[in-house]
Formats: C-alpha cells, structure tokens, sequence
C-alpha cells in the first residue's frame, strides 16, 4: 500500500487495542477490531452511553441497546417525544384506521387463505404496524385503497416509484413492445439506446440488465471475484444492497453473522463489515489485498440517511485502486436524488455502478455498469451453454424486450435534467419546512435534506454512520405518524428510509405533508 | 428412517464400495460414493465406455469426456452423425446466415461499444454459435429480425413465451394496471385472485410471488433451513434451478464445486448433487439428516429431458417425510408441459412448487407455492423492519401491481385446460413426425415425448439421468441444425432443450419444423 492508504492504516494500528497481540491480527478478527476501534469514536461523541467493562463484543453489543433506549439512556443525545403520549396518540389513530379501511380487513380475511400474512410479498406486511392496506389504483402522486381512501404517496414504493403513478412517457413504448413480444431471449434495439443513454448519464461505458438490485448486485460480486481471484468483500454498517446472503450480514458484537433467519450462514464469513465515514478502517482491511470488492452506498439510505464525508468516496476510491480492490457504487436509492445519481453530481470514480428499482418507474428491471476493463474481461468470459463454463451471470428475463423498451423510454423522455431539478426544489422546500418545525417547537433537531429526499433527524448533528443514524431515529415515534398521517390522507416513508418528493408531487403535497408533521409533533410533545 | 427409506439405505450401502472403511462414510463423502455407485450403474449399461483404473472421482472423470466424444468411443451407444459432413454444412449454412442478417450485423458493432458482447444479458450471446441475432418484433408464434427475416419460434424464449407474442387477454389488464399504478408496495385484490387461481391448480395452498423462479428457489431454501434446522441441499445431476449458489454446482469427480466462475464456492460445501431416478442414493444422503430440502424438477428438462421412473418422484415424497426433508417440485419448466403442470398431471405430492418465467408471457414475474403448516410458519417468522428480524423473504418488486394483474389474467384467461390439450397433440404431432424420422432414415434414435415437448434423442433408450442424457444430445450437430433451420425460417431450441409448441403454434408451423429436421438429417447422414 502506497500514500495516504499506508498512512491510514499506520495511524488506524496505533488507535486499536490489540489486547495484548504485539503483532497484526488474525484477519479473522478484522472485523471486530475495526468495530472496537468504531465504538470509542461513538462513545467520545455519546459518553453518556459508554459501557465501562466487559470484552469488546459485550460492550458494543450494550452500547446499541442503549441506543435503542436511548430515551432515558442518552438525555441530550436524541430528542425523543414523550413514550406516553407517543403511545397514546398511536392507539387513537389505530382505532380510527381500523374504523375508516373495513374493506381492507375483509380483504386481509380473504388474503389470509392463500398467502402468508395476506400479502403476495413478505415485507408488504412487515414495514407497518398498523392493520394491512390494500391498494385499489393511483394516479400520478396518490393512491387510492379499496375502501376508497387517498393517499399522497411520500414512500413512493421504497424509491421504486418515484416517476409517479401511470407515467404517459412509458405507456406507449411499452404497450407496444408487448404486442411485439414482451422476450425473446434475444437482444432489441432498445437495449443498444439504453445502454448508451445510461454510459452518457452516469460515465461508465459498458452495462448489464437484470431484474432487480440484487441480481445485479450478485452479478457484480462474481465478476469482482473472477477478475481479482479474491472472494472477500466490505460493506458497511446501515447498508443495504439487495438480499443477497453475502449481504443480509450484521456484526454481533463478536462476528459477522447472518441479519435475517433462514439463511445459511456460510457466505458471512466472507464479508467484512465496517462504519460508514472511516478510511482507516477500510485502509486496514484492504492491507491484506484479500478483498474482491467495496461495495457500498454512495450515501446510506436504509438508515435515515448518511452522507459522506467530504473527501470519503474519492478516498475510497484511491484506497481500493491502489489495493487492487474493485469498488463498486450503489446507486439503487441514489439514483433518485439526483441526475445521474450522486455518482454524476459528486462527480465519482468507481468500477461498478448499481441501478435498480426500475429507475423508479414501478416495474421490474435493473442494471449495472462496469469499465471498458472490466466490460472487456466479462465478454471474454462468457458462459458458452452446455461448453466452455463462463462467469455465472444472466437470468431468463433478464433484459427481456419490454423492460428495454420501457428502460429507454424513461431514460429518453423521462429522467430529464429539468425535472431532477424540479424535485430538487421540492426536497429543499420540504427540509425547510422541517427545520422550520424544529424551531417553532424548540426541537433539538434538523431536516436531512440531499435533491429530493429529506426528513426529520432526531439528533442535533447529522449521523455520520450506523449507530449515529440509529440514535437520529425513533420507532415508535414513526409507527405513530404514519398512522397519523395515513387517517389524514398521507402514506408516510418506511421507518428506515425518509419522505422523498417524486416526480408527481406539486408543491402543495410537500406543504400538506411538512403541515401534518407539524401538527403531529405538536401532539406529542 | 422407517419403511422403504432405511431398505433403500441398507440396500445402498451394500452395492457401493466402501474402500476398506466398514463403518458408515464421513458425511463429506457422501456424493462421491453415491456417484461412485451411479458410475458403476452407467458402465453397466455402456461397458464401452468403462474406464478400467484410477480413483473412483479419476474414473468418473474420464467417463464423462468419454461421453463427450461418443462418436468415437461409443458406438452404438449414440448416434452420431460424420464430423466432416456437419462441419462442412454447418460452414456453409453459417455463411448463409451472415449474408442474411447485415443489420444485425452493424447493430452488434453498435451494441458492443456499450454492452458485453453487444447484448443486455449475457447468455442471449451464449446459446448459440452463429452471429448474434437482434430482433423487431414478433407476432403470435413468429418473431422477426431487424433484417426482416421471420423466424417459426421453437425455443420460446426458454419457455417463459410459451403463450406466444402478443397476448390480447393480457394487454387489457397489464395496461390498466400500468395507468393506475406499476407498483405501491402494497397489495391488490389482484395477488389474492391469482394465489387463490393457483392454489386450486396445483393443490398447495399458500403462495408468494418473486420476479424470477431465481428469487423463488432462494427463499424456499430460507424457509426449508429455517424450519429444519438444516443446513444441506439436495439437488440432481442435470438440473436448472436458476442462478443461486447453492445449485450452481457440480460434482467434478472428487467433490462439489462452482459450475461456473466467479462463485465463491462457499455454499458449494452444503450440496450434494445426486443422480435422478435413484432413490437408494437419496435415501442414503437423507439418513443423517442433515438435508434440508431436496430441490427437483419433476422431469429434468435442462438436459434434452429426463423423466422420471414410475414411483421415483411418490418415492421421493415418502423419504423426505420420513427423514423430516422438505421437498420442492421445481415447476419452472414443466409447468408449461401440462394443465396445472405435472404435479397436477401425475399427482404429486411436496412441500413447495416453484413456478417462473411469467408462465410463459414473457413478463417478470414467479411464483412458489407451500403447505399450510409451512404458509402459517412463514406468517409466524416475518421480518418486522427494524424491529424483529425474521425469515429473509421479499424483494421490493416482489409482487408488483402490475405483475399480479397480469398473472391474474393469465391464469384467469390463458392456461386453460383445452389450451393445454390443444398444445399437447402439436407436441404428439412433433414427436410422431421424428419416431418417423428416425424410421425413414434407419436412425437409431426416437422421440422425446411430454406434452407440448419433444426432441429428438439420439440414444435408442430415453435417458434416465443426466450422464445418459448428455449420450442422447450432439452439441455440434444442434449448433449446425439451429443455423440451417435459421435460414429457412425456423429459430431452434437452445441445445439444453427440446422443441416445445406453443399456445400460438399452429400445426402447419409444427409440420414445418420436422420437415426441416427431416432434411437436415439427410443432409448429414
């Protein structure tokens, strides 16, 4: 390692306790040594949740249930509103949702006969506590349930439809790609255009399609292995990259481990596991040059949000370069806040870069980028059926003719400069808003904000990682306004991400919805 | 293990050789001696190709490259047809082909500047051998190139457009949807309908839908290891099961490895690969149980096709059960071989049938069923966001609006029984016309023969597994008749496949396709 990377791992050895080893760790150990050495950053700026004995493991493990508790724990650390009060207001909006969507339940009854929950999809159920909703159409920025409820949309489909609800642009290219032929296992035109547009927007020459984030993300990972013969891979705390199980990991205090049950288990221990935000960490974890790829969010968006630190992601990219690492963006949520993404706007180097979420067009393609390099070594590789084995890449409907002729009509007509522009505004107006809350309640809080998305941080400082993300978060406090809002015609943003002003949104939707988060913490404080 | 299990067990162990250990094998072993006993099976039936010394995994080796080159080494055991005369007509054949396909031709030089060898998939560049081919557009059973050439299509996209071009009970729905919202991340009455449509067709109750049978596999793993406890893998020699780690395996004569590069290899170590049709392996592999989940097709369709012997598959059902294994019928292919596919055909009985490939619109859109017990598990083990983590299920396209109508509509309007009875005699037509190939010509080869597939196979006995299968296909002699057939108007299966009506084939275009076949024999006999 050469320059700054050797000095920040120099430095990063000399901060870490290696508990009595004079020499360097077992890589085994990286991981949690990386972790110590994150954990006393968190406790010199939260002493107040510092955990003054046990090992390692045991104490960070602590010190994140005390975040969790972080109400009685972390005076000062957090604003949380009154647990009572919280709990109180949820129970009365819960009534009335329950009064107000009958047609839902009946559904919900029926649902329940012929899928688990009652919802085609496991985490249709899993990101709300209150009673299932089902939806009966939408147009542009709202949606309508079955009991004939509107809704302003500030979720959007978790970013994958933030184009708006029936997008005129696409109905035609796609219709008329149907009638053609949704797929022949053959290559249309549309692709070629695509491919291109997407080279022109975000600066890699060379793409792939797939259906989702996650193909593409497992896509990325076998090229990065082949090319690099290594199979090791860093992400980092809050992420969130598709579910892959090399990426469904957490570390426990001691090791990494799967995030979810069901999985097996094997592929954690391939990946590395570091805070957002730390060169030197990274800089250690590289040293070995046992690491295929970085992959990571150019901001973290599964946990609030995050945004780097200036200098961070070209540091990454200098440090992954100089260790023969691939580095790869992903660009899955980001794609939104910007045009091009953050990786135009910040102006990023990478060898990779993810696209998923239809480009927030609500169907189901995705794509990846590479270098001419790596796009080079991917054709010499192919896979030749039932003859030469190449790298494992490509599904049946991967790429198929309707997602291409739908991809280039949203990259033609849709995705323009002027309506990124657009929404930009909107988000500033929003976090404005937000901000303008904080201070007529006296709030020890502020407004993320970054093109479109925005929200309330519940921290007087915008985290700088995971366990500073958490403590800007209250649960219990986002179940209750979304309840709230939904018996006011809003659908908040999932817990884990924030509102995002979308394509279809006009200004009055920001307003109304910066009025009812008004209103809402004016009840519970 | 009870009953037939511990006989089939015992049984087992008393034909394989143990190699001086008396007692029960490390479990490590388990898919080498397992295969070490089906190699003894297949010299049996093709004592020309034994290979006399070596280790076992040496002599399994060498037996599959024997099978390679089977013209050669095995006569009698495989037609094959003269080298030279394939060679040269394919030569000729291929420079037809360029004269044809100009455009084509300059689109590739255009696509390769921005995608891996100028395709948005990689394996639309992979299955075959001739200059790749970009298409315009297509219309019930016929697609056309950007040169204007009309191809009769038999390979059906790898049957996820079984249902043909341009389906008008689909396009009404599918549009409606699209004006009213792609996707919410929400539920619609339209995901009830379709569960509870599949439900009465294939006899498990509870359903989830994915974007591909890829996704579907995958959280039928999740759920199968949750449940048991285990960590193990069954899967057969020949199978596709998509693009997971787990069954991108193979057995390369010492132990199971990545079937193709850029794996990592980690999850290889939990599957054992066994031979179909030989339930004394299964239940010797079952015994510890330590296996999860056996993951079968009902009939291997990715190696020309492999049916099952009668009982194998009810035998399967009754030794998972008793060694608490999950079973899951992998239907993605087969489902478009019958009316509710051939767990409705033959009555089987599992745990999980994975369907995919849009059932055969050329949408992106699976589908897996489950039992009650395992449907009211997973309600049991959902993922809470953020707060409870439970099984890892879902992705955030998952179930889309859009997709739920059109699956609806498809099962509601499309894959009727009469349609399946209709497709089925094309596929009798087709498979009486090559028995009568294979008569006219003195071939000794027949007719493979499952509804709407067929196929010819060049061994005189239908293939029992995957080793018997690959005697039964020519790679060279497919790669010359799909370019022959491509210039008079005919797009061929994919080597791994056979031919297969579709819902929008008329018996004019199967007539054609084995009078094309006819010809080509000829030409190289």
């Amino acid at each position: 390692m050469t320059g700054v990377g050797r000095d920040l791992s120099v430095s990063f050895r000399h901060t870490i306790d290696w508990s009595g080893h004079s020499t360097r760790p077992a890589k085994a150990d990286l991981s949690r040594l990386v972790l110590e050495r994150h954990y006393r950053v968190l406790v010199s700026r939260y002493p107040v949740l510092a955990v003054p004995t046990g090992s390692v493991g045991a104490r960070r493990k602590e010190f994140d249930r005390r975040i969790e508790l972080s109400t009685t724990l972390a005076p000062g650390a957090a604003y949380r509103a009154d647990r009572t009060r919280v709990a109180e207001l949820n129970q009365r909006e819960l009534e009335r949702f329950a009064a107000r969507t009958g047609r839902s339940k009946a559904l919900l009854d029926r649902a329940r006969n012929v899928m688990p929950a009652g919802t085609p999809m496991s985490w249709m159920s899993g990101y709300y506590m209150h009673p299932q909703l089902y939806v009966a159409g939408g147009e542009g920025a709202r949606f309508f349930d079955v009991d004939g409820n509107a809704y302003v949309d500030m979720n959007v489909a978790d970013l994958s439809a933030t184009l708006g609800y029936g997008i005129p642009a696409v109905e035609e290219p796609m219709v008329r790609q149907f009638r053609n032929g949704a797929h022949y296992l053959l290559p249309t035109e549309d692709a070629v255009v695509a491919a291109h547009s997407l080279g022109r927007l975000m600066g890699l020459p060379f793409w792939q399609f797939t259906l989702a984030a996650s193909g593409a993300n497992t896509e990325i990972m076998r090229i990065a292995r082949h090319i690099t013969g290594r199979r090791k891979l860093i992400v980092f705390e809050g992420k969130y990259h598709g579910h892959i199980e090399e990426t469904l990991v957490k570390f426990d205090g001691e090791r990494v481990v799967p995030e979810y049950q069901g999985l097996s288990g094997r592929r954690s221990e391939d990946t590395i596991i570091l805070p957002f935000n730390d060169l030197d960490a990274v800089a250690a974890a590289l040293e070995s040059r046992e690491v295929a790829l970085v992959l990571t969010e150019p901001a973290l968006t599964n946990c609030s949000l995050v945004l780097p630190d200036p200098g961070y992601l070209e540091g990454l990219r200098r440090i992954t370069a100089e260790t023969g690492t691939m580095l790869c963006i992903d660009e899955s949520h980001t794609f939104s806040f910007a045009y091009g993404g953050l990786t135009r706007l910040w102006n990023l180097q990478s060898d990779f870069i993810t696209l998923g979420k239809g480009l927030g067009s609500g169907l189901a393609f995705a794509a990846y980028g590479m270098t001419d390099t790596i796009g080079d070594h991917v054709e010499k590789h192919l896979d030749i059926l039932h003859r030469t084995p190449g790298i494992g890449l490509g599904g049946t409907l991967y790429g198929n003719a309707l997602s291409m002729a739908c991809a280039r009509a949203v990259l033609e007509h849709v995705l323009t400069e002027d309506a990124f522009n657009r929404i930009s505004a909107l988000g500033s107006r929003m976090a404005d808003g937000i901000d303008a809350i904080s201070r007529d309640l006296d709030l020890p809080c502020r407004a993320f904000r970054i093109g479109p998305r925005s929200g309330l941080c519940l921290t007087p400082e915008l985290p700088r990682n995971y366990a500073e993300a958490r403590l800007s978060m209250d649960l219990d406090m986002l179940d209750a306004r979304r309840v709230f809002m939904a018996n006011r015609g809003y659908w908040d943003c999932i817990v884990s991400a924030g509102p995002q002003a979308s394509f279809a949104h006009a200004k009055e939707d920001i307003d109304g919805y910066v009025d009812l988060m008004h209103e809402f913490m004016k009840n519970i404080k």
